[in-house]
């Protein structure tokens, strides 16, 4: 993590999706905000005024087709501006930061999903976001067919949404390889529990993590 | 240049706003249509549906606020696509592709203008394109200050017409200083001459390329 900005908490949740990201973001908002420290939460794509612009190109099933390079580099470009104009000056502040996805998503949907080169890809974002690393990642962990049949009916679905089978097990993949290459960093999570567990699960290890920064006693 | 693009040309026109790009650029279109070569005119940003949305995204004054790195991304992304959905499928028929801006034009802009690092910037390109470089490119070259005088004064003008006079210096030297490093593919064309004189000079030196490669004879 940049030194600028170590004053600061910058936690993020990854995963395919329907594995309960939101709702253990929003959990882990209250629980910091209990505790007394300034919580920032935000989610990718989309945390800037350009990033929400960025969101309905990528996302809307309406939207222009898109090539795989020329997606990563939207999703690097939504990553860039919620970079400099969201998360730093949020740690520069020393404030915490909870992100809803970061490039450990590009990893796993770019790389594990699309088959684009892992070194590019992870090039690519290090440049994007000048280097800023989370200092923690919990990693939501569940067979995406299961993590699918929890959506809502109702609920719209996005582009990445619509991808087949395979391409969201390639992508889970992905995120666990990821997972055994940076240990320190992203705590995989066994999201197929109830919420409750799996809240409790992250509450134990952000506890611990405070601990260490002797932030929210 | 792709081994599997050799069989089509691709021609490239690059320099500040205002130094007649577009005028060349038909000249060159209606000079090679009539020796019987198929083309294909284009632009950056804009060639491809999503180009268009991306160059909203990047040129109108009332967009949303956008960081540098953002930036370079969103004009990578724009031209990932435009080589993916148009340049590359053109070249494989064999045709001609005329460019108004290309990868020279982030040199340009995001290393002269923004001043960012010409290595990032020139490895992003190498990724967007995958690697794909024109076989010539026109650099027209003159004064920014003289060259915005020619803009029609009724004609609207976009977020990079509008940054000040030094961002369009320095924009042109970084042009120059990379026609050195690329003396084989872009020729410096003095664009403050009448456009009948720079289009002589231009149809020189593509009457040459042809010969070369035995096309439009």
């Amino acid at each position: 993590m940049n030194a600028i900005c170590q004053r600061g908490l910058f936690l993020t949740f990854e995963g395919v999706d329907g594995v309960g990201k939101t709702t253990q973001a929003q959990r882990l908002r209250d629980y910091l905000s209990v505790r007394g420290l300034t919580v920032v939460i935000t989610h990718e794509p989309g945390g800037t005024p350009l990033g929400e612009a960025v969101r309905r190109l990528l996302l809307e099933p309406s939207a222009p087709h898109i090539g795989k390079r020329a997606e990563a580099l939207l999703y690097s470009a939504d990553r860039a501006e919620h970079v400099a104009d969201v998360i730093r000056p949020a740690l520069e502040r020393g404030e915490c930061v909870i992100s809803d996805r970061y490039t450990d998503s590009s990893v796993g949907y770019q790389v594990g999903g699309r088959e684009l080169s892992s070194l590019d890809i992870e090039r690519l974002s290090e440049w994007a976001t000048d280097g800023l690393q989370p200092n923690r990642t919990y990693l939501l962990d569940m067979d995406p067919a299961a993590a699918r049949r929890r959506f809502v009916v109702s609920r719209e679905t996005d582009r990445l949404e619509l991808e087949p089978e395979p391409f969201q097990n390639r992508a889970r993949r992905a995120f666990l390889d990821l997972a055994k290459r940076h240990r320190d960093r992203i705590v995989v999570i066994d999201a197929s529990r109830r919420v409750d567990e799996v809240w409790s699960a992250i509450r134990t290890d952000v506890n611990a993590l405070l601990a260490t920064r002797k932030m929210g006693s």
